[in-house]
């Protein structure tokens, strides 16, 4: 059974919160083993210790050949600013790894599609167990770590495909970090932005993703409430910023911050680890 | 005297607001014409008219052979919408114009000047008139359309040299829009964003500004509280990215969204409309 360490490149968790995990993979997934790094629970003003902390938890699990996945236990914000040199130092060890995680995390799969080390997944994490409904979204990532692959979401097919945080990727492009994402299927959803701050992502992401085989969208979730309505949704800001770049709009994606969040292996789904 | 064409690319601004300048340049500037386009006035969703009437304002503003200079009259979100369309309809009566706003003027700004149209210049716009102490800003521009120098943001040397938001100089990154900055000191600010924003804001931003003469730092207000404090201020920040990508950080600059806000003509300041 898998062997999964868990570290925070961006923001702590709770041991509590972790503890719950523990507890859930044992009781549903007996004979995997969970290693919650204790650099999970540092703080360091907004992050989950220093960003020498961060990067060194993350390179002790991902180079440890015992390791068979590397779990994000929670976004944020931080991942970004160790990712550049994480990749600089990742080993033979990471090379067949699973790494699975979303929003902030992003940055890490972004780097590490990039540079074809192991296979990064957009997941849910740890800390999603303290979401309503958040033990759905737990139990779907160690089901997928266990080789279950029921919880994929339903719209991959013979394309490649990535998804991403709508802010996460929009700050990757043209950065060291981004891959190439000619001929992939590129899911992005977003929470707690402004419709116009979404519509200000776009302009920026679709300039970058000429050559994609097409968008789908996820949910944008808990838009604040501005001094006025912007005037369109989501999915019509979206249309217009592909029709814009000649990118096909796809439809929905069955990704967001929430608990129904469904795994998205980056590259081709069937290729993914444990298949 | 100058001829002065007042559009809202972005959001509205009252008719109130809008006589409030034009009694001040009236009594403070004897010779200069404001024309306030009546797009100003309008109301879509969260823009000043749709798409297609900024766009036809801007047009009618900035190629009458009749105006000297298009001042931009608020910022808020909604030049990147039309920024690209404009710059293609843009003829000659276009070129030798002054073009002045920041905030989210600046994906005009930015892309008058990759397309070396006219003068862009950072300077307060007439929507400023509603800030504390606003009249001292609206004078500065004022000033300025009339040949006052006094008003330019003191470091302001040799070097040719751009003002711009920080959410927005980093959302034209890669874009259609982006002006080369190679040997330019840029200088950025920022008003009502998270510091963790504004860190992951620099993140992207440091990663296209490779061949910069360097970056100045404008003032970074109106910070959220956040649930913990991010750790380090924005000066810190700036350093931080500037010293992954080698660029030299050189100080404060005196731009911002306040009364104070200094003007920068992009370019060499010497070579700017009027001098």
């Amino acid at each position: 059974m898998p062997r999964v360490a868990i570290c925070a490149p961006s923001t702590p968790m709770t041991e509590e919160d972790a503890a719950r995990v523990s507890r859930l993979a044992g009781a549903e997934f007996p004979g995997m083993e969970l290693h919650f790094h204790p650099q999970c629970f540092l703080s360091d003003g907004h992050f989950a210790g220093s960003d020498a902390q961060r990067l060194d938890a993350l390179l002790e699990c991902a180079n440890d050949p015992a390791f068979d996945a590397v779990w994000f236990a929670r976004g944020g914000y931080g991942a970004c600013r160790i990712a550049e040199d994480a990749i600089a130092k990742l080993d033979h060890a990471a090379q067949d790894k699973a790494f699975l995680g979303y929003s902030d995390a992003g940055y890490l799969l972004g780097a590490l599609y990039r540079a074809r080390i192991g296979h990064p997944i957009h997941a849910p994490m740890p800390n999603d167990i303290r979401r309503e409904g958040g033990t759905a979204a737990v139990r779907r990532a160690l089901g997928y770590i266990s080789g279950d692959r029921s919880g994929l979401e339903p719209s991959l097919d013979r394309h490649p495909a990535v998804a991403f945080n709508l802010t996460t990727l929009a700050m990757l492009c043209g950065t060291r970090l981004m891959p190439g994402l000619a001929n992939h299927i590129v899911m992005v959803e977003e929470v707690s932005e402004h419709l116009y701050a979404v519509d200000r992502l776009f302009f920026h992401l679709t300039a970058h993703l000429g050559g994609i085989a097409g968008l789908r969208l996820g949910r944008v979730s808990d838009v604040p409430e501005n001094d006025r309505p912007f005037g369109q949704e989501s999915e019509a800001i979206a249309r217009h910023w592909c029709g814009r770049h000649a990118i096909p709009f796809l439809g929905a994606a069955d990704i967001g911050h929430d608990a129904a969040n469904r795994i998205v292996p980056f590259g081709l789904a069937g290729r993914a680890q444990g298949q």
